[in-house]
């Protein structure tokens, strides 16, 4: 059992993580490679990183040793579906050395994997876009949100970004003097935080500064309204409420009222102690006051819990859980 | 006196639609001309669009009699700003025959004279975006919203038809069964109404329909959520009433509590008697008990009244808008 080595993959937009551990949580190495999301960057350029950061993760170890591996990646159904993505990932996957067979997952049952052992549960993540899931037999089942920016993510990075300046163009619409966050986005925006003397061409300016790009780029604004809350600043603290609140309803449509299963924070506004954290924490803990709320920590890690649980040697997943992956 | 003709334009997205009438109100000639919005169709095409309409009007009219016209358009303050544009209407304007000055000014002016003599007052208007204006001395003054559809044109048509797809996909998201409206759409989007046996096909089929178009296109489902209200759907009703509070809002930023003075409803989704124009006057008189609600009218003759009411021998402006200005 101690030759043992799993492998967990973590394929995210901005990086792709690897780790190889053994059953008994000692972490033999850790590789990274660029964003490999095969929706947006396509098959053969994903395994390309998934190729670069198993190395990494290998440096040191003996292939032969590795005896299973999960890849968890956002649109594991499409590529489990289309032959030639499948085919890059394999030929990535014996390029590394490996015999071992994988198994692919959905991004949202390694970030649950991450911060719970439990079999079923919720896994709540925003980041640029937002989603619930509710797992059962960790597996994926039924899923809330994820819509997009155009009909949903209500909450997300998107949501914050595009609900701050819209908060802004009203108070310009009054002819109010913006406040903090409102003075912060129109000298991100703008490159300066003066009101023009008529209002509405601040306004004109804003709404043009923001459609000559992508919409989803309304997300790079969020980290402003979360340094803004941390420091106390009202709108964008009821910003971080309201996003909250629409984060927890679609937890609500996939998780009864009263369900004690835990519930686990994933995604870059929600792992760790952050603002939007800590106002989900607070709606979660009066809708569900019985169920414990986790953070997702590791996701290369929960991925190689979820290849481990299944070798026949191991007999307790749970306390496999404990050594595998650091709870954050 | 009786001699005097003046023309009045409204140049819309989709017509544009010229009228001369005499200051007894007399209608010499109507003409109508394709969708002349400088901003979405360019100048050029903008010009010829009018010169068609105006040319509709004039049919019967010896050109000399016309000693006054006003075009209303959207964006009429960036056409002024564009010598060429300038340059496109002037031409447009002779080669009508007419060697008389021309005004120009926002729709949303024309909008409010179509719908009142009152020198001051507001304007509201909800078609495919959504805007409030305040009218001071028969000039724009501050406006509110109009923002576009990213990030405003709260309560307008494209706010509708994507809140009533929102809407049905919370519904897939907690697997409930879609209501008479979520069925009209699911049939409209995907041409069937059916729910797939895992509601989450049916919901990425969905965002797929949606987001291979244009966003703005969401607003052509507004007619369908307009329909549903009349006949009592309670989604569709909900939704309009809650377009009617954002509605109602936005007007309230630039129109203070208690005012008195005149609130014109303009646009395809106000103009009339329109489930969300009853819906805004039932807000609106919590909100403004005093002030009276109209309908905008005839665009063309609202304008061919402020071409008007500056000719000399015009004494009693509010007596020639009740002659020249049909009131809906």
């Amino acid at each position: 059992m101690s030759d043992t080595v799993v492998v967990g993959l973590d394929v995210g937009g901005t990086s792709t993580r690897a780790t190889a551990l053994t059953l008994t949580g000692e972490r033999l190495g850790t590789g990274r490679g660029g964003g490999g999301n095969p929706t947006s960057h396509g098959a053969e350029r994903a395994a390309t990183e998934l190729r670069t950061a198993l190395r990494g993760a290998l440096r040191d170890v003996d292939p032969a040793r590795v005896r299973a591996g999960t890849i968890g990646l956002a649109g594991a159904a499409r590529l489990l579906a289309d032959p030639a993505g499948r085919t890059a990932f394999d030929r990535a996957w014996a390029d590394a050395g490996l015999r071992c067979p994988y198994a692919v997952h959905g991004d949202a049952l390694v970030a649950y994997a991450s911060g719970t052992a439990a079999e079923d549960g919720t896994v709540l993540i925003a980041g640029t876009g937002a989603i619930a899931a509710r797992v059962h037999d960790l597996r994926l089942d039924r899923v809330a949100d994820g819509h997009g920016w155009l009909l949903g993510d209500a909450g997300s990075g998107f949501w914050l970004g595009r609900e701050a300046v819209r908060t802004l163009l009203a108070d310009l619409d009054t002819a109010a003097a913006p406040g903090p966050l409102g003075r912060r986005l129109l000298a991100e925006l703008l490159g300066s935080a003066e009101v023009a003397p008529r209002p509405r061409d601040t306004v004109d300016a804003l709404v043009q500064a923001v459609t000559r790009r992508p919409p989803v780029e309304l997300a790079r604004l969020a980290p402003m309204v979360v340094t803004a809350a941390v420091e106390g600043e009202p709108v964008a603290t009821a910003l971080i409420a309201e996003a909250a609140a629409h984060l927890v309803a679609s937890a609500s449509r996939i998780r009864p009222a009263g369900a004690s299963a835990p519930l686990v924070l994933g995604g870059g506004l929600l792992t760790g102690d952050t603002p939007l954290a800590r106002a989900v924490r607070a709606e979660a803990v009066r809708r569900w006051p019985d169920a414990p709320v986790r953070s997702a920590g590791d996701g290369a890690a929960g991925a190689a819990w979820l290849a481990a649980r299944d070798l026949p040697e191991v007999t307790d997943p749970v306390a496999l859980h404990a050594l595998l992956v650091p709870l954050a």
